[in-house]
């Protein structure tokens, strides 16, 4: 058999126990948060029609959508013109559908399409993979997970805090202290854009910012000159590109820089307010910053937008969002104003095991492995076994009987804690052997003392 | 905007917040008894080699895989001669990955590329969609998810036994009474094949046996006939077709069938040690059927087979599986026993609706929703819903001010139990209106009295 047939694809994982019960943990901890906020459920197919995907994520977007074969004959619509045209021309001959990019867009069309039955405003929470043809590298993958939170049909700044609230429970609750949630807003550039001399090239502005942690201040500087701003406005932009800090230490010198724009003022206003909400939420503001250069790519952002750097960690941001004032217009619904929040699950997971923040008991496994040494302790063991389980111990029985060695071996590859040998002693006597592994003692208990030492420890 | 742009692919749906709440209830109630029973998660990547998933299905399977159009210039290695050959020689050329079509064959996959840090016996199981590329029908979708418990590396009789267990655990919890476990076991069909005088013809027949409930017994026996079996053949055989019952029922006149058939007492013996071992857990075998026709299609079982049907429902099977003895040796992985259970919950969703077995509370929303009158009230109103947030009550503040009619329609439509109203007097007095939805009654009470209501209903 070649040794090929036992490869998965580049940019693909598999996640094996140990994996799984940390990303259980994390995925648990989200949706709880989510939930206790009034976010509800919402799941869309992992396929969406080409029609709803493409020219959503930009030209570089639509390269890496992935796209599904048409089933059948996939070339019946196809004719050697199209296949000597290249692969362009070719592609909406032969495929009419692909995986979801992100969860956005799915979400926007679910929101269009079941405008008449939703409840506005309408909060979502929806936890699924999605995959782009990316070039895979450290902290980046095909198929990964991302957990959204959102809220349409509604432009109250309440939304913008209660996000920032569920960033910090969700920190909170996964043992991650040392973050920041960097905020900026889309009026806010456009305030700044207007300061420099440059109205409504805030966009142009945006897109080169977001750039700002990868190439550094002089390229972007560089890119912007290449994109037609004068030296004199680049001037005055360039110190902004250091500041970064809480809202006190930057109002003042924003104000002063921003004069007499609406835009700017609007933003601020903004931004004022919502951080106003959090703290009347009783939740301290010292893990926000307000980042004037954070622009986050996404053309669709008009208000607030967040992203949340975990500090002393190997990875850009773990989390983004923002509010957006006309996702589903594209699909014929126009003015439904909303924010969302997306936490990539997969940067999550790699930052808490660069940390070290994964709490050693959360690894799924049984409690109890039984050992039966011969077939009349089979049937008592499966009796005990019953009764572990009914009162809701994760519990199995070895199935296969020999050397005590190899269940030994099992207990300790798997993380089982205990080890209960059953032999003709232990059925005649009612007591049964009890390994601890973990301090390799032993001791002697009834069937009754096992089972109320197992409901104790784990309640 | 063009109306084609809000449709989704045929056979796929959205799975709004009722429908996924009544989802959750299903997946979490499967999770915790593969958990109870020492199963531990994994999950594969969506996307496999195609060198994985051909050929494992059967030609008809392949034909059902969807197959992914591979990144970039995808005819970088497609000639006009591929072309002209038709779609199944250019296929190979413009796809290499293809959607997981079942949750075995990657699990085989996986456990053969992992075989050195496996803990044998491995008991994983897998929750995740698949996709066929099949005709849309009632209970058939294009996605669809399995959950999947399998046990490999030990060929133990008690891991069937163990799965039987599982089953009446996981319908007890769902609430589903009237069911049945119908087993029938491989080496018992080629027992039989050895009666009628057809030796080593037992996969055959359980490919014809197979499709008795679609197309009935006259043309199963049609079928074989065209198949080469003879008219005394059929004739001894047709009898059996009916046969379905208890053990007790059965066991006699099976045992006077296959009279000196090793394989045939080979299947009875383990049928018997296997419903022993069930019994020896303290669970009845009432729900247990033999059924000599039950045959399941797939090639890979070798020993006992598993069908539940939900009785009453207009449903085939909802959960099947079996032992193989060979699943992992087409990755090079040879004499790896196993044995697993796969449940359809879609098909699980869709039976539990007809039978209306949905539990009313089950469905996930906010406990509370707290509307505020005016600015003032707002900020106490952030107060009072930290409060309920930090004794985990879910909970949200409506975002928008104006009439009250909008707040109390969408806590309706939403199904929340309590409207919390708090406008200057509240805030003044200390003592907020809240108003049960159901009942439509209301009263006074302090913050303290509100969180003690809901601590309590729901701990």
């Amino acid at each position: 058999m070649s040794s090929t047939h036992l490869g998965i694809p580049k940019g693909t994982r598999d996640f094996g126990p140990q994996v799984m019960a940390r990303r259980q943990y994390i995925f648990q901890t989200i949706q709880g948060v989510f939930r206790k906020f009034g976010f509800q459920p919402l799941e869309t197919p992992s396929m969406e029609n080409l029609s709803v995907l493409t020219g959503k994520y930009g030209d570089e977007g639509d390269q890496l959508l992935y796209k599904i074969v048409d089933s059948g004959d996939f070339l019946k619509k196809a004719t050697s013109v199209d296949f000597e045209a290249g692969h362009k021309k070719l592609l909406p001959k032969i495929a009419s559908k692909g995986l979801r990019y992100d969860l956005t867009v799915p979400f926007a069309r679910y929101v269009a399409m079941n405008r008449h039955e939703i409840a506005f405003p309408f909060k979502r929470y929806q936890m699924q993979p999605v995959w782009r043809a990316d070039r895979p590298q450290k902290g980046r993958y095909r198929e990964f997970y991302q957990c959204d939170a959102d809220v349409v049909g509604t432009s109250s700044l309440l939304c913008e805090a209660e996000i920032i609230a569920m960033v910090h429970e969700v920190f909170a609750g996964l043992g991650i202290k040392d973050y920041t949630i960097q905020v900026n807003h889309r009026q806010l550039l456009a305030g700044i854009s207007e300061a420099i001399g440059a109205s409504g090239r805030q966009t142009e502005l945006a897109v080169s910012l977001d750039k700002l942690n990868k190439i550094g201040p002089e390229k972007v500087l560089l890119e912007l000159e290449s994109k037609g701003f004068e030296k004199d406005q680049l001037t005055k932009l360039e110190p902004l590109l250091q500041w970064q800090g809480t809202w006190e230490q930057l109002k003042q010198p924003l104000q002063d820089f921003i004069q007499n724009s609406n835009s700017g003022k609007k933003g601020m206003g903004d931004l004022e307010t919502i951080l106003q909400h959090v703290s009347d939420m009783g939740i301290s503001n010292s893990h926000v910053e307000v980042n004037v250069s954070l622009a986050r790519g996404l053309a669709y952002y008009t208000g607030t937008i967040f992203e949340v750097v975990v500090n002393n960690a190997q990875m850009s941001s773990v989390c983004g969002g923002g509010r957006y004032d006309d996702l589903t217009g594209i699909f014929g619904l126009p003015d439904v104003s909303g924010v969302g929040i997306s936490f990539g699950v997969d940067r999550v997971y790699d930052v808490m095991e660069q940390l070290q923040l994964f709490p050693e008991e959360e690894l799924s496994s049984s409690e109890v492995l039984l050992v039966a040494l011969d077939g009349e302790s089979e049937r008592y063991a499966l009796t005990v076994l019953s009764k572990l389980r009914k009162n809701g111990v994760a519990s199995e029985l070895y199935p296969d009987r020999g050397k005590l060695k190899k269940p030994l071996n099992y207990a300790n590859k798997k993380g089982v804690p205990l080890v209960v040998l059953i032999g003709p002693d232990e059925v005649s006597s009612g007591k049964l052997t009890v390994k601890h592994m973990a301090e390799g003692t032993q001791e002697q208990l009834t069937e009754e003392q096992l089972v109320g030492l197992l409901k104790k420890g784990h309640k």
